[in-house]
């Protein structure tokens, strides 16, 4: 972070023709990207988008509204551009990478998705760990390489999504396990399950829990038995971009999950990350507690995709826009008060 | 209010590629709008703001961290494209319409501004009303052209802004006097005054409800005495937007004074409007319980110039893009859970 430049932001933020601080966090989205990016014009754009669809082995047993199929068909519709977030990074002129992680069917050849299968889903954390070694080591090296090639094609700010049917379970055990949360406090409806939906998956989730949660495992650990291919390669890329100083905003409850695991491995990720809005999925707040984040928007958002942070970017680009282009009291002759 | 287009939005909302309500309230932005508009196809665009420029006599009791000069000098700086929201309205492509209302001094033929000056400032509302009978149906009526000029451009969505140093005490008086509260409950720093600042500008406001504020004067009355220019033709634009279909995108605390004022006048405007962000003036929140309202951001934004509203337009853009464009279930051949 260059700390020079976001003070030389803050500063040009209180000479700009309004009042100190009017703007709100406007003046902060901009004055935290200058600091990132080390300049005084900050900029989300080019906008990246990591779209990291994959199957989680935990999804048979009756933890989403949703069957298993549902992920396949959602690659489709995410790569033909009738997804949520393919409208989205559409509207907002992102660049989108979409990866098939691992999904329980294997496609063939879809176009404009990179086949990076792993396997045919993960291994159901309620009975086995979610990936081998050389699993979770490819996943983060696929998030590491997206970033690289992202930043290869001029890339200003990273967005990763997910989608998989079953993946808030697999985020829900993460994230109790980093925290030390039991199931119950964290587990929610997810896509829309009931009251007993709910708590059936909180079982599900303190198997996993009781089986792989165990006070010797560090977060790689953790994140390998309990995690997702998605939760992984986002992990990845995270720290990826970090090293190489590229604006991370971050999604969602699952996402949430991958920045919990990458500040853990290394603390100094954090100061790479914006959030872009506070979940519906009632456990996400503990994670942004955990992550000392607040998050820009609360619109009750829930549907994962990278659509939150897709909604922030135009937000971030006004905030940029607003802080080049407005005039200063003396450019404008205007009495400071 | 066109419930029939609603009720549709609502269903199609339910049969796009998603889980249920997972896109929260930008689903709530595009149903609202399919409302208003009577269309399958809602869009806020074009945008049409009107930013209302005036003095206000009761500056000069020293309710402000600005001189009175600066009125004068944004208007200026709101012409040339150096203020907040020129530089928000250029970069989401809304068409400003800039009104002299009366500022102190005349400043002559500004380009891009209409001279609509109905006196040098309205009267010291800690001292007499603010002003005439007559003032009032002139400014009500440059709200209400205002409105028909944009809907003959082909405006969809209404924003107005006000910019004049000094008028948060008229809207402060003017929302206590309707809502019944304490100038102590309502009053805040406005653009920066410290807490001295603001015991002497409660002070001020409880000077002027104790003149003007009787049981017996009913909204209009209120506007008249404690108002401003910028209120009165808000307040004038709001009702003649409901009466033609418009939908209205309210700002924050001193437009919301007017929305106030307006749904008192006629409750039925308030169906025909949406509310930006949150102030960070502390009364701004009494003013949206009173309108049931709950607005969408949550920045701690405090400048007015409807830059609130013109920071939610990307969203209510991208709320109808996704409603629009997005496919659903059978489209995309997903199951539905």
């Amino acid at each position: 972070i260059d700390r020079q430049a976001a003070d030389a932001a803050r500063a040009r933020q209180d000479q700009l023709t309004k009042p100190r601080g009017s703007l709100g966090r406007l003046e902060e989205m901009a004055i935290r990207l200058a600091g990132m990016q080390g300049t005084a014009t900050p900029t989300p754009d080019p906008v990246r988008i990591l779209q990291f669809v994959s199957d989680h082995g935990v999804s048979t047993e009756g933890v989403s509204l949703f069957p298993r199929e549902v992920t396949l068909q959602m690659l489709h519709n995410i790569a033909r551009g009738g997804a949520a977030v393919s409208v989205m990074a559409e509207s907002i002129g992102a660049v989108m990478e979409i990866f098939d992680l691992g999904i329980a069917t294997d496609p063939g050849p879809v176009a404009g998705v990179r086949s990076e299968r792993l396997a045919p889903g993960t291994g159901n954390i309620a009975r086995e760990p979610a990936m081998s070694d050389e699993q979770l080591a490819r996943a983060l090296d696929i998030g590491r390489a997206g970033v690289d090639r992202a930043l290869d094609e001029g890339a200003r700010l990273l967005i990763c999504g997910e989608m998989g049917i079953g993946n808030t379970t697999p985020a829900t055990a993460l994230a109790c396990a980093l925290l030390g949360l039991e199931a119950s406090i964290l587990t929610g409806p997810g896509t829309g399950l009931d009251a007993q939906g709910v708590s059936r998956k909180a079982q599900v989730v303190a198997t996993a829990l009781e089986l792989h949660a165990r006070p010797e495992h560090g977060p790689l650990e953790l994140l390998r038995r309990l995690g997702g291919f998605d939760i992984a390669a986002s992990t990845g890329a995270f720290i990826r971009a970090a090293q190489r100083g590229l604006p991370i905003l971050v999604d969602g409850f699952i996402i949430s999950s991958a920045a919990l695991v990458a500040t853990r491995i290394n603390p100094g990720v954090r100061d790479w990350m914006l959030f872009s809005h506070g979940s519906a999925e009632p456990g996400h707040r503990h994670m942004m507690e955990a992550l000392d984040a607040d998050p820009y928007l609360h619109l009750q958002m829930r549907l994962g995709e990278a659509t939150g942070g897709a909604a922030l970017v135009p937000l971030l680009r006004l905030a940029c826009v607003v802080h080049q282009q407005m005039a200063t009291f003396d450019e404008a002759g205007v009495s400071k008060g």
